[in-house]
């Protein structure tokens, strides 16, 4: 998808840049989450980078700039927690529970992350939208492949990605934002054995958990 | 639930009052949907309403007062809608699909409206979470009464309301406001499926619609 290549102008070339420009996403995350994205500044950002004002001109051109750059961070940064935890799943609805029990603990540890991408849809429109593009595409594939092996019915790939990233994200505001008292795993076995079964009394075969 | 009586310190008492009162809602819908909450101004609101500057502080008492009424408003008649949509279904399953398809022509008819719904998490938390938590609280219930009814499995009724929940606002927001070209009975249709039986294969009986 696009928006990870073009977020930065200025990729850095070295392992130096690279740490450099860690650091200042990070600070931006730091800046961004603390003051929201009217608040926030260029100059707080490399305060707490402990970088000089032109360090930052070699990697952004602007504050929005940067704030786009963090949203398509954010969302490797989530989509590569994920995946770690769901590798080596035996089937899809298991990678199911799995990725959210991973997702509400990652928001939960990273919670200004995630004003920021709920925020991105006011500063940055088409910065928020990618992030759920590239989400909801991965998802249509791990979908259709699923169906494929036969670990689920076949068919509306597209809806079922879309309301299955809706319920991450609420679960992630209600249980993670919000909240964070009940164990994730919890929470997502509930969530799974919805995706799982649905709510009919007659989906789910006696005996199964 | 709190916020519906408290948003509106000066509740009108007249027919005149209220319709005054809905015009200024109205007014505030169009200016804040147009502009965003940072660029609104009371005097674009009044402009739009055709009103004076001292009747809208007969009602409120500044901008982000009249910003939490809309979002308590904005709850209120989506709840309204889908109530009238969702009346005389025989049972959660069907009321799960027609609430939905009654969800997405909403929010087709009501975009900027959403957007407010969607700003108020930055300009007035506790306003969003009180929307959210009193669909949740309307959910709970209704799930907690089909369960006792037989028509879906009981349990976890919490996790489930706020699963829904998300479901319905990210259909929503891929399929009404940033693109409305497929029905809405048919997105309905398939998220109903997936609510209904899940995604296991063994979950769906044979020949079921």
């Amino acid at each position: 998808m696009s928006g990870e290549e073009t977020a930065t102008s200025k990729a850095p070339r070295t392992e130096r840049g690279k740490r450099t420009l860690r650091r200042l996403l990070d600070a931006a995350a730091a800046e961004f989450g603390e003051r929201g994205y009217h608040e926030a500044s260029i100059s707080g950002i490399t305060q707490r980078a402990g970088a000089a004002l032109g360090t930052f001109y070699t990697y952004f051109d602007s504050k929005e700039q940067v704030f786009r750059a963090l949203v398509d961070d954010m969302g490797r940064l989530t989509r590569q927690h994920i995946a770690e935890r769901v590798t080596g799943s035996t089937d899809r609805l298991t990678a199911e529970r799995l990725g959210l029990e991973a997702f509400i603990e990652f928001v939960r540890e990273h919670k200004d992350l995630y004003r920021i991408v709920m925020e991105a849809q006011f500063v940055a429109e088409d910065a928020y939208l990618n992030y759920y593009k590239v989400f909801a595409a991965a998802y249509r594939r791990n979908l259709a492949q699923a169906a494929e092996r036969g670990e689920i019915r076949p068919g509306h790939e597209e809806e079922r990605a879309w309301a299955l990233i809706g319920m991450s994200v609420f679960l992630g505001l209600r249980y993670a934002v919000w909240s964070d008292d009940q164990p994730a795993a919890e929470i997502a076995t509930a969530a799974a054995e919805l995706i799982t079964y649905g709510l009919s009394p007659a989906a789910k075969p006696e005996g199964s958990s």
